[in-house]
């Protein structure tokens, strides 16, 4: 839908004649004005009321906070609702100096991503999962895992800063994460087949060399880390796994996967065989994986797991033996599963097949006792009839992917290939709220361009909030000015607290930092951030006071053989020391601690030469090891602008050639 | 000044009850919806007044842009004004995988900026500076330096990528950034002082010892990039050097740089020595550097520099023997000079002074030529009379920082401490656009908080524009939700449409992803970047087909010993090829070409386990280098949601172990 402006000059312009007497009745600042303002601009009045519900002025806070993955640039964004601002980005898996994440703040933790020992130093970050209680979001720890080196990382809502990075020791790609509904696990979907362990195979035997998998991650929640002795893992077969939703109340204790290439397509297209994208769609259905996670979490404590490259693994044989694994049809190449708020129905859309496919979990757990299975996959599992599990399908339009649900009974269901977000009504409990049928689209709104998920307000938990839904556009084409080539994603927020056709478009978030692939979306109050550390020496990644944090008045400068460790306190607007001499090849291990106590007085500490940031929040302490190998005069300084005397915040490294 | 909800909800529901009677007539979408929307959420009517004059509907472009620099995220920023939205980040000193930028792209660009043969992957991003034509914005180049490692990049606006990283070979830090008014120069000038040629000294001896520079980098816009060997730097005292501004019209063939630490401070507070916060503020004034640059490039061209460290620079003797260099005072503790568009004031701030210090051109040049000198600094470079040369000094408030220009006789400078921008008035032929009489202060809007620079459109050009201001916050306290202890910047628009006590900030736009230091602004409509490559093949590096761009139908893998040279096409929804066997410890040659030509059909190629992330815009080609040194299985895989079938966009790297 293009922008149009002569209609709408005209719209404005007829309402401001109507409007033109009322300049006197409203004063200096009156709604005449605000008309012309928007005329002078070619606003409609659509455009105005789209206006009246997005913009946010000084000091007003948002209500609500989308958690966006950034897709392949590794971080995760903060960003406000309706004002669709940016708040913050979270440096996740790439280095980012503004933090100091991996120029001396948080580099351990990305060490623990590393890849045979080597950093690999970005993520393809998909699924933000907020953890929750009792199946709704409770704003203390997101999780989101990185598509492209199978890994999940676990950031605290605290102070917004990542503690934990895990890597898959099994898979070498993920796609789905999600949690259980009291985050007791944080679940790990697998995407491409591998050997486990990234070990080699070539791709004649895919069959039996290759695998998927699904994760449980043990989350303690007092601990506020991930427990990899804990976890274990499911097999699966080399199906590209996808997106894994957990099961709530109705489905409680379930788990939800869907997958593609069940057709086990290898490529090959250099060898004239059907490249992937015509192999992995050959089948008229996939297959929609159903586990019973609890049953597995006994299994494995009950030693039913063995171990694979150091990971408990659940094989194949034991799920089936045991009842923790079931397949059903899903419409082919699927890429949504979505369960809906009570836990009843499990909404899944196959990109190729213009209905979304809902089954019931009644159902499912019926045909689970009843064995009311249609066969069995290659590999034994059992599949359970498609017709005994299903409980409508509605026609949405082309290229479904995923599903949303609102507040009063409506779900919402993008659609890639239409470019637009279908609203249409649930059955069953849900059929009250909404004026019409059940099982029936009722809208559809375009957005511009190749919606790929979508996200409402609390829209995948047990209470979904409506108001608001975002459309994660994968193009935006015209919308925006080209930076070049390289165009901006288009965030579209569309207002879904009216009924039927009423849900329009209300704002535009050119993302032009990163292509977001999912997102959640949470009331701002259920979030507690701190504004500053609590104490001053607070180690962020421990969460508590650390002993060796420097004090004021015990800052110096010690030697102890080549080992030079600088005690230094930060404050306005002063660097305590301001000279440090160390010789070349010394250890250099460099402790700060900042002695703020303001809202926002932060610091950062920058060191030429030596690819060191570090951002140092107020009470914040950290420590910074490196060899001083480069001789030279080295000027360190406040990289945050602290105070009048901000330029004067600096000190000077000198490496003392050898 | 906080948002206060009280007076404004009373205000809305007044305004709202006397439009009610309009209802009727303005239909479905009436003013009064607009009001009501704007009533449920405590909107003003001067709400409602700034979200007319900056909300920006779907499809409707920005009129102006914001090239912010990313400050210590390395990277430049570009925003879209009025509706303050983030259209792009470019990835300039940091990698950044959405861009590939490090991960496969540009790592030769990164390399450029290497210390010691060490990366130094991040910067400090300050001054950005528009290529200009005549003294104004001409769209086609950005240049922008690093603070902390004394670097300068130069960024294509064709493609908006970064072409090449400089690295200053004698100074370690540097500051200020602009180009003179044709761009014959990108003039970088140092900060902090140190040895040249980042060699070893100890602070006893500053004076002697340590120095400051000014590099008049020579830029060839056929090129498109900075010829190092047309380029030569100007010794300059130990004083720390700030910020630089070219001299056009009136002044053109000077540049004006002020400078801090006249003292010759060398802190040591660790020794009972007081601070630099202390030591660096002690004298009244600080020194205003004068360089006739057209001059300076005279003598460079005669021979009269020395080389040092490979690089030519002309010492502060030939400076002074051939009139290249002058100082005059300046209100202490400076950090803005600001030449005024027609070239005829130099306007400066010292932050611990009140005023602003306003320098006549006209009498500069005729003290320079009849050496009306006060004397001489340490380094016998003449001083220039005070009161010879200074037109004016206007009191503005506390904490003076920057100015820029508005179309019709008005200045703005930035007040760090009383938090607000200034608006007064100047003089001279300036003084016919303003209603108030010359040189005198006019209104200040408070802004939250803690203003650094400000940025008006065009705003340091010999044309600009007025319409808007920019306020960059350092601070913004209470303005948004605290995401953790580190908040967000503040860039707060201001319309500076009307005059007098006029000028209402209309925008708030939190800045969490670095803290931006300067920024321009340009029209939009002088900005022609590419939409697509010109040509399938294309390589961005060189703004030419590459010869060995892969091609289609001769897609291949060959390999000449243990070199492994990939030849690979990329389209909608294919990898060919999609199968890749390589040995453990092959060089592998990945070229790959992206077979598009549709606007925004861009692709990703992510690889496990290898740090590699490409962005492939439509016709590019980029050729990724690597050691196969991690045996296994590796499925690569668009990371660019490209169609409906893009999941299936992959193939499998297999690194056969030795």
């Amino acid at each position: 839908m293009k922008h149009a402006p002569i209609p709408i000059r005209t719209a404005v312009a007829a309402s401001v004649a109507a409007l033109g007497l009322l300049a006197g009745h409203a004063g200096a600042q009156s709604m005449a004005d605000v008309q012309k303002a928007a005329q002078a601009r070619g606003l409609s009045t659509a455009d105005l009321l789209a206006a009246a519900k997005t913009y946010t002025p000084s000091g007003m806070k948002d209500e609500f906070v989308i958690f966006s993955s950034g897709g392949h640039s590794g971080q995760v964004h903060v960003i406000g609702v309706p004002s669709m601002r940016l708040i913050r980005t979270i440096a996740v898996f790439t280095p980012e100096p503004w933090q100091g994440w991996g120029y001396g703040v948080g580099n351990d933790v990305l060490a623990q991503g590393n890849v045979a020992g080597k950093p690999n130093l970005w993520g393809d970050t998909h699924h933000p999962a907020l953890s929750e209680t009792n199946g709704d979001y409770d704003g203390e720890w997101l999780f989101i895992n990185d598509k492209v080196n199978s890994r999940v990382a676990v950031i605290d809502l605290r102070d917004f800063e990542t503690k934990q990075i895990l890597k898959n020791p099994l898979t070498v790609s993920n796609h789905g994460l999600c949690v259980t509904p009291n985050t007791e696990y944080v679940v790990e979907s697998s995407q491409y087949g591998v050997p486990f362990g990234w070990e080699y195979a070539t791709m004649d035997k895919y069959k039996e060399t290759h695998r998927g998998c699904v994760i449980f991650w043990k989350f303690d929640r007092k601990q506020g880390r991930i427990v990899p002795g804990e976890s274990f893992a499911l097999e699966l077969p080399p199906y590209w796994q996808d997106i894994v939703d957990a099961g709530k109340l109705a489905s409680d204790g379930f788990i939800f996967i869907n997958s593609l290439n069940t057709e086990l397509a290898t490529g090959g297209v250099q060898d004239k065989k059907p490249p992937f994208e015509a192999g992995v769609s050959r089948n008229a259905t996939d297959l929609l994986h159903i586990v019973d996670w609890k049953k597995a979490e006994a299994v494995f404590r009950a030693g039913g797991a063995k171990e694979q490259f150091g990971f408990p693994v659940i094989p194949i044989e034991t799920s089936i033996a045991e009842g923790l694994l079931y397949l059903t049809p899903e419409p082919r190449s699927p890429h949504g599963v979505d369960v809906a708020p009570r836990g009843d129905f499990i909404v899944v859309a196959g990109k190729l097949d213009p209905h979304v496919t809902v089954y019931s979990a009644e159902k499912i757990k019926r045909a689970i006792a009843n064995k009311t299975y249609s066969g069995s996959d290659d590999y034994g599992i059992p599949i359970l009839e498609f017709d005994a599990v299903v409980e409508a399908r509605v026609e949405v339009g082309l290229g479904p992917l995923h599903t949303q649900f609102g507040s009063d009974g409506y779900a919402y269901t993008s659609l890639f290939l239409d470019s637009a977000i279908a609203r249409w009504t649930l059955g069953g409990e849900y059929g009250k709220g909404t004026p019409e049928p059940d099982w029936t689209l009722v809208h559809k709104t375009p957005v511009q361009y190749n919606v790929g998920h979508l996200g409402a307000v609390h829209g995948d938990t047990v209470n979904p909030l409506g108001r608001y839904l975002v459309s994660f556009n994968k193009w935006s084409v015209d919308r925006f000015l080209h930076p070049g080539p390289l165009l901006a994603q288009n965030f579209q927020l569309i207002d879904i607290s009216g009924q039927g056709a009423n849900m329009p478009v209300i704002y535009d978030m050119p993302i032009g930092f990163g292509e977001p692939h999912y997102a959640q979306i949470i009331r701002a109050d259920l979030l507690k951030p701190w504004s500053i550390y609590p104490e001053v020496g607070w180690d962020p990644h421990k969460q508590r006071i650390d002993p060796m944090a420097p004090k004021k008045g015990m800052e110096r400068v010690t030697r102890e053989g080549s080992t030079v460790e600088v005690w230094m306190t930060v404050v306005r607007s002063q660097f305590n020391p301001d000279h440090v001499k160390v010789k070349q090849g010394d250890t250099v291990i460099w402790r700060m601690t900042s002695l703020e106590r303001a809202v926002d007085a932060v610091h950062g500490f920058a060191v030429p030469g030596y690819n060191i940031a570090v951002s140092l929040e107020p009470g914040e302490t950290v420590t910074v090891e490196f060899i001083a190998d480069t001789p030279g005069v080295f000027p360190y300084y406040c990289s945050e602008f602290c105070s009048a005397l901000h330029l004067e915040m600096m000190g000077y490294l000198m490496v003392e050639p050898n």
